[in-house]
Parts: structure tokens; C-alpha cells; sequence
């Protein structure tokens, strides 16, 4: 895996969002931004991409094409990813996906899949914490 | 005075500092800016300038002339500032400025003035931190 | 105009988007978080919403309702918008739209419409830059 | 209440916490940091206090004491804090206190004691958010 | 020497500071948050562990109970960390420990304890200001 | 190349102008701030230094020299430059340069260089995004 880096002091903010979506359509693992301070003071953003390395020379040119920036860094990154799983919970507003995370064999994480409360959030008209918590609650209950 | 901020996700950072100095040499009493979150989590910034109720005009068509913003927040803020006083201090790279703050009669602030500490430790080759430690280190002797 | 802000250090971040989502539905001015730190160095958001002060019984059950805060700030605000214009602009992509802002009479802002310039993006497979640029040159010498 | 900020670009991070600890210690409401961007591109940071107006001189003589701002802002501001009351919530470690909040009568907000859950967690070796969990988890079912 | 990360874009900030304590209380020789920009805009925190390689297994285990993560990275670091001795200062409420930092063989840095000089300020009812820069002055005036 | 970082969290922040420009005098290829938050809760900046491995005893002497750090950190980077070109446009208010970026022979950025924009804005009363705006407009219309 690489970790690449571009930092832009000269990019309308705008256009954040887009680089992001470009690069995870093109195959990216993951991809966030670091709030900076550049070169007399000015605010920049520091984009960071995790691929793997026969995806870098996409990437590249996506980032070259689609920010202003002149320049990139490469850093070497090992990943390790918890053995996943799905599954279905129950609730009064019908069935939810929950992401299983399991490290050495035992469960650690369990994240109800946002995308799919907030469907039923706005479908129900009932607020988003209470279905992410009835989620939670019912797995629990469930096991 | 009056406290007047405008959120901008679509301007260039690089534009900042120039902004910034306009609105000074224009009288303004303070400027700052704060990162924010906007719409669609866009990455922006909201320029913030404190000035005399009489100087907003100016300030308003600066802000506008000079970024991208298509509006403005006025919020009434009132001000203490202390008492100031200027005095010298010597140091072996030459007599140093500090600001001193003064609340009901007593010294409660005192402040090297960070350009002249820069100046002499340039002139100088010595670290900025030295002189800006023997400067209050000094004052204070002096009391 | 009332700008109300909750302080926030035990949500979680995904629904930053959904609570933005709802206030700006029912009918918010603008909506924007500022990260800060709070008691024992905690990493908190700051929602801040701008509103017309008859909508803000409705803003407040939406954020108590979808947020975790106990408690709301309200400040007063007066805002200055500028006149705005609508226009079209060619480009080889077909027309784009571009939002215009006048102030005292006179232009000072014009932005292209950031979905329209996106959507040609995606459509076309050219670099969003290159859209936006020409949106702006092209408007420049209509004009 | 009014809402008291300070900009500081010139003092040691190191004394954020302290400032906080002695401002809530004489009765502030709210007490919390917002990074921003100073002259010259100075990251600095703004303190704001929430205070009743009959605390503010007492949180004035704090801020110039333990600071190193020579001036403050006040804006004015008002609060809206939801009804509070406690409940104790039985888990596998021990009774738990949570929060409730109530506007217009209904419940909005349950949030587990932090400190408590902390310590349950230390003293059985458990993973922090089992027992936050749990605390929300029981709590629902009792009711 | 390895720099652990781990993206967080659903987790309580509450929990961030338990979580600096457990890793450091196992052996971490840093730990420190990023504030970063997610997926959807969303805001999140990178959290930062620097250990030595024969406790990874330690820190991820700690990292996967205590957050919310799915997923890893590491990178190889190398640190240089300056000599370090410790002295006594004398000041009007005692003595306070300075830590001094030497880079080849020559003092570079020289840091007040913060939490003796928070001690001080507290039972003396002085300003932490004034505990620490007496501290400096001192130290400077034996050497 | 190497990319050093340094964490601070008791740097007078007005330092951090100063030092990033003594950085760049020494030769430092790009010298940005990170802001992190730290133990204890609390807010540090993150000095970020990439240099070439040969001048890395001099940018270590200089942050030992100028900030408060007792300790570094390195990582490896590999770096991609664009091929840069310098070309003038002319503007009514005279020519100005911009830079230009190449990805495999094919122009992917343009950026007018800041301080002449500036420095021309300054000159003739004129906003600076008008400036900048002509020089892009110019450049391509000339192409």
C-alpha cells in the first residue's frame, strides 16, 4: 500500500468532494483531507490517498487532473483490515445491515451501515438517533 | 462594534493574507479567520473583522470586492481592551520594545514585540527564542 | 436574524450531514460546524445555524431531536445579502448557469454553479478545472 | 449571559487547560476553544466563556491574569438549556447514572455519566464503549 | 520505531482522551489526534500512536476495543530524541523540576514541569504565568 | 527526500513564521503545519519539514535551535515533481508570470504567480481576484 500526499493552497474548496468521489471510483482504499498551515500562513488542505501501488499511476493522474497541485509525496504504508462481516437486525422500521469487525476471531466493532438508517430515519420521520440506537440495541439483544 | 463574518468555501487560500492587509490598512481592529464545515462538508473558512460601527461600510465593500462572498452577518460585540504602555529594555543585541497591559492600575501583561525579537536574531544568527526569553528575563530584572 | 449554536462532544460525526440536511429543509439560512476543543481537551463540533427568528422553534426541535446537546446559545445577527442575477453561459459542453452578486449596483461576484459544472465533468470525462475555467472566461467576454 | 472571547496568538498551548480548570471553578457555564487563524498567518487560538453578566468581572480578572490577551470581546447571547434530570441505570459492574433532557416535556437526550463509565471500565478491565453501550442498552429496556 | 493510524469517522470524541490514556499507560511513546475530512465531508479523527515495533501487537489490541475502527496503517518511523537531564530551580514557592534537552552535548531546550508549575499556581493562588516565567528567570540567572 | 516532524505543545505560536522561514533559507524543499491535539487535551501544531537527506543535520539543528521539541521523528518520502515552465502573459496592468505544470508532456496546471498579482492589485487600487482572474483568461486565449 502507498499513502500518497498533495498539499494545495491555491484550491477553490469546491472542489473537494469531487477529487474524493474521482479517486474512490478509480479504486482508492481510502481517501481524506488534512486542515494545514502552508507558507506565509496560508490555510491549505493536504490531500491524502491509501492505494495500492498498481493503482498510484491512476491516481496520479487523477490528482494532477483534477487539483492544482504541482507536486506529490509517496509514503510506504502497511494495512492491517479486521475480517468482516454482514449481517441483518430486526427493527420496527424493518430490517438493517450491521458491519461485523472481528480481530483474532473475536468480535470487536459492530457498526449499523449509516446509508440505511438515515433511509429509514427520513422514510419514518423519526430522528436518526433513535434508529442507529434501536440497531445497536437489537444486535445486542439478539447475540 | 461590530463583529462581521462571511463563510467562503469557494475562494482561493492563497488569497487570505491579502484580504487580511486591506481590511487593516482600512482601519479594522482585528481580523481572524476560523475553518469551518460547510454544505455538502466542504472545507471553508469564515473571515471575521472587528471594527468601529462607522468603518463598516469600507469594511463591507472590501470583503466584497476582494472574495467570493454573496453575503454577510453583522453581530454587536463590545470591547475592553487594557491600558497600554510601551517601554525599552536593553539585551546584548540592543534595546528591545515590550508592550505592557494594564488592568484596573496593575501590570498584567507584558509582551516583547515579536518583530524586533525577529530583527535582532537574524542580525544576529541567534536563535529567536533566546532573545525573546532574555528580553522578559531583563524587564523583569529591572522592576 | 438568530444565530443558534450547540456545542457538541459526545455525537457521532456521521450525522453531521443529516442534521445539516434537515435544518436546511426546513428552512435554515445557512448551516456550518467550527471544530473545537472543549472541557478536558476534548475534540468537539460547534453547529452554528442562521435563521429567521419566527423559523426558530422549529430549528431548536431539530437539533434537540437529532443532536446530543442539553442546551443552545442564541445570538442576534443582522445580514446583508447581496442582489443576486442568474445567467447562462456557452460552453462546448452546453450551457452552464452562473450565480451573479451586485453590490451598490455594481457587480462583484460571479460563480458558476457548482452542480451544473460537475455534472458536465461527469458526463464529458474532462477535468472539473477545465469546466469551471471556461465557465468564467466565457462569461468574462460575453460581457 | 454573555458570551466573552479573547484571541491569543502568543501564549504556550501548555496553559489551555489551566485557564479552563480556574474559569469553570468561578462559575462559568461554558468554557471551550476555537482554532483560528491570526496576522501574519499566526495559528492562534480564541478562548470563549459563557458566563452569567454578574460573573463577568470576576471571569475578566482570569482571563488577564492567566492570559496573555490584551483585550476581550463580549457578545450577547441567549441560552436555552433543556430540563435536566439524573437516573441510575443497573449494568454488570454496577449502577450507572445517566443524563436525561427534556424539551416540552418529552424526553430528547440520555447520556451515560462519562466519569462513571470511565472508572467501571478501569476497575473491571473492560473495553469503555461495552460499557457505555450497556448503559444505553438497559436504560431503554427498563423503561 | 512505528507510526500506528487509524481513521474514526463514528466515534463519541468523548472517548478520545481514555483512549491516550490506555495506549500510553501499555507503553506508546506518543499518541495525538489529527482532526481530518472524510468520506461525505464528514468530519473525523486520525488517531496517531508512536511505539516501538515489539508493541504493536499491544497498541492494536487496545485501539480495536477502544475506537470504532475497521482498519489500520503503519508506517516506519525513525526518532531522535535529545539527551535529557532534569534540575531544580529554586522560586518563592519552592523548587520546581526544569527538563533540559542537549543536542550534541549542547543545552537546547529547558522546559518548566508543567504540572509542578500547575501545583504552585494553585496553592500559592498566583498566576501559572508568573510560576513559570519565574522558573525560567532562575534557572537562567544560575547557570 | 525525508519528512521530519516535530510535535509542539508549549511553542509561543507567533514562533511559527519565523521558524519556517529559517527552513527555507537552509533549503528545505516544503516546510507546513499540521494542528493536533495532544496529551492532556492539549492543542499542539505538528511541524512538518521535507528536505533531502543531506540536509537533514541542518533542518535538525535549526528546529532544535528555534521551537521548544525534545524529540523528532523521520519518515522516508518519495517525491514527484511536475516539469515546471515559466511563461508571461500580458494584462492591462502589465505582464505577469505564470507557472506552468507538465504530467507526461501534457499541460496539466497553470497557476499566475502570486506576488506579482499581488504587487499589481497593490499598484493600480484594482481587487486582486481581477487580476488573477485576467491572467488566466489571457493565458488561454493566447494558447
Amino acid at each position: 500500500m502507498v499513502l500518497l500526499q498533495a498539499n494545495l493552497d491555491d484550491m477553490n474548496p469546491e472542489f473537494s468532494s469531487y477529487v474524493m468521489d474521482r479517486l474512490f471510483e478509480a479504486g482508492a482504499n481510502d481517501v481524506y483531507w488534512i486542515p494545514i498551515i502552508m507558507k506565509r500562513g496560508r490555510p491549505g488542505m493536504m490531500l491524502n490517498v491509501l492505494a495500492a501501488a498498481d493503482k498510484l499511476e491512476r491516481m496520479e493522474a487523477i490528482v494532477f487532473a483534477e487539483t492544482t497541485t504541482l507536486g506529490l509525496r509517496y509514503l510506504k504504508a502497511d494495512v492491517h483490515r479486521l475480517g468482516r462481516q454482514f449481517a441483518k437486525v430486526e427493527t420496527e422500521w424493518g430490517p438493517i445491515t450491521v458491519k461485523l469487525g472481528f480481530h483474532n476471531g473475536e468480535l470487536v466493532q459492530m457498526a449499523p451501515e449509516f446509508k440505511e438508517c438515515e433511509a429509514a430515519a427520513k422514510r419514518h420521520g423519526v430522528p436518526l438517533k433513535r434508529v442507529y440506537e434501536q440497531v445497536r440495541r437489537n444486535y445486542a439483544e439478539d447475540k
